[in-house]
């Protein structure tokens, strides 16, 4: 039997160890004999949909490349938000994705994503399944928001979650400086899942005592309730950093990013940061006298951060990729490799297959009993699920003091048989 | 004779550097015998005048201590906006400061900080040398603004530097994932002078073509050239980012932060950042369709992002303070530590000293002869000048993947002869 080539994709939102996955699965496949090309899509689903593939084999040459491809932040092959449609325009684009396959010569299908990648890959499988054909789709999970099914955690998720720790620690001490009341909203993505805010709790590892107030999606947001902890915390404490989920609702459930918008000099509504709400709330109503306050965006810092990720979730990340390509080599289909823990301390794991039925439509939030203090601060559960994921300092290419990235030649698109 | 002790202080905005300096000025004077006690004025001269002296010989432990401060960000003894007044007002605190050194026998004074630190020590040694009083007053530099004269360079600046370049580079791998029309605009801190954004370019020496666009408050801010100039980049490239210092300003000397305020929720001008104007100026004016755009500020996590200093202006730090404790010693007062480059490559420097008088006013912005392409970019001489200030990586003290900080007990106020 010919081998059968690989193609594998990502798509999401980016994370600074998504590359890891597709290092991972590359290196497996062209390591062993049993897959021939590897193929590379740029721009997810919707630039293989357009033929942009690349020959993978061709432009990774060394284990340099690929560990350098490591510590690369955001899709190495870039990503899409392309959603196959449902019904029969979706079948149409089912029998597209198949055509090409078959054109590519590809028996193995790899799609490195969040949530509603793992939506396209599932149903991608089952379209396979159904029909008879010979090809295997598999997930490969990647979030920063930690909010997948069926797995422990997510590859991404703590290398954000290292990088929002350390930073509020060190914007901590930051604000201590001037003996005057102060506060720092400090904004951290997660649009319904507050695990990575709840990440900001390991700050306090470093030895401070920020964040001092936590609020996560999961729970609805009082400003009342708010105003009142806040004023007596800087009143006791003098300074204080709070960490808010960008993803923050009211009790009737609207958004406080919608509410919160302003006009800038052009008229377009501009503001809506979470942070700039609370900022602007504890100002207007806490009746503290020169009351010094700031809002801090981590925006796509938080995700990109390649810098100083976490080690454990690089080398997880890398397992995902390459269990990915040996469940496929193995027959397995519309499956996602999933992470189970065994134990925190010492921190065991093992590796598993998720059906991505189960996956696909489920979003993991935080357990409600994981947080405490009446919605203001996380669990010792949630402390002890945490501490190992930010762990071991992972080593960059360092060339005169900065990061050497690889880069994918993006241009170098092949046709088949190539 | 008996020995003299020492007090030191720290001013102006934190940096993820200075506490390397005190770091070298307390190991300088508590490795020797010709040094007493070494007191840290807690708060800057505000705290110095509030007798808030803690007893650092007491605090310091070990070498590891020692190295701990070294990699702790902002103000270890914390600071001060305090300025001391001219004119008889002055003449009583100068009387005021001499009186507590006497009572605490200090006959040597050292203050860490920028450009008005700079002047309240400068002060401080020509009220001492006119008196003929035995007290010697010596700066030790600190800004991460670059802007001081008399030296090449100042401590905090690298560190600065190599975080915002790193940034950067991360930040444009994560705008670039997905094939849309997109600007990130970067904000930078630097009222009046340009050095730290123009160390942005530096990310380029990874391998990104970002930043595009540089903008430094030293020429004034063209909107139609800018719009003009971005709206054909994005055209060409897809994604770009631009960097800006939030000092910009108008032809007329007008601060764009000066302009952009918008209202909030409860009638605040709180935006007014000059990222979301450069933002807003595009999604106005540059006619492209669903162009996406993005205002990032770095904020105060440019300042105290000690997980990523440059060992290079680590070691300078911790040399100047050193330095400072054998200028002393030597009976000079009315000095700054200043660092004088002697080559590019190899990086070469050694250390002077700077009389106070020519440093207290200046304020060293960039040669606009460094500044190119229309004010938008900067020159070869600027990328070899900023080169070596980045190099090297510091070994932060990790546990558990999260760095671990000194901290003074600032509650451990001691009184004179205690």
């Amino acid at each position: 039997m010919a081998k059968k080539n690989m193609v594998i994709a990502q798509s999401g939102g980016p994370s600074s160890a998504i590359n890891a996955s597709i290092a991972g699965a590359i290196s497996r496949a062209m390591a062993a004999g049993e897959i021939g090309k590897v193929y590379g899509a740029i721009n997810g689903m919707q630039g293989f949909l357009d033929r942009k593939l690349i020959d993978i084999s061709e432009q990774i040459k060394t284990s340099d490349d690929i560990d350098m491809l490591i510590h690369t932040p955001a899709q190495a092959l870039g990503s899409s938000r392309y959603k196959i449609p449902k019904g029969a325009d979706g079948d149409a684009v089912f029998a597209r994705i198949l055509g090409i396959l078959k054109e590519y010569d590809v028996g193995y299908f790899f799609y490195n994503g969040g949530n509603d990648s793992m939506d396209t890959v599932c149903r991608v499988a089952n379209y396979f399944k159904t029909r008879g054909e010979d090809v295997v789709a598999v997930g490969i999970p990647k979030t920063i928001d930690n909010d997948l099914a069926e797995t422990d955690h997510t590859p991404g998720f703590g290398s954000a979650a290292r990088y929002v720790a350390a930073s509020i620690a060190e914007v901590y001490l930051d604000t201590i400086v001037y003996p005057l009341p102060a506060v720092t909203v400090m904004e951290v993505m997660g649009r319904n899942a507050g695990w990575l805010t709840a990440a900001s709790a390991l700050a306090r590892d470093t030895g401070v005592p920020a964040p001092h107030l936590i609020y996560l999606p999961e729970l609805p947001f009082d400003p009342n309730d708010f105003v009142g902890r806040a004023s007596e915390l800087i009143e006791k404490e003098g300074q204080i950093v709070v960490a808010v989920s960008e993803g923050l609702k009211y009790a009737d459930g609207v958004y406080l990013a919608d509410t919160g918008a302003a006009e800038d000099m052009f008229g377009h509504k501009t503001l809506g940061g979470v942070a700039n709400i609370l900022e602007s709330l504890l100002k207007d109503r806490s009746g503290i006298k020169g009351l010094k306050s700031r809002a801090i965006m981590f925006s796509t810092l938080q995700r990109a951060a390649a810098h100083y990720a976490s080690e454990t979730d690089l080398s997880e990340s890398y397992e995902c990729g390459r269990r990915a390509v040996e469940s496929a080599l193995e027959g397995h289909s519309g499956v996602m490799i999933t992470i189970q823990r065994e134990s925190n301390e010492p921190y065991l794991i093992h590796y598993a297959e998720g059906a991505l039925d189960n996956i696909a439509n489920e979003e993991k939030t935080v357990p409600l009993e994981w947080i405490s203090d009446g919605g203001t601060n996380v669990s010792q559960e949630m402390i002890d699920y945490l501490r190992p994921l930010v762990r071991g300092e992972s080593s960059e290419h360092i060339l005169g003091g900065l990061p050497r990235f690889f880069r994918f030649d993006w241009t170098k698109i092949v046709g088949p048989g190539e």
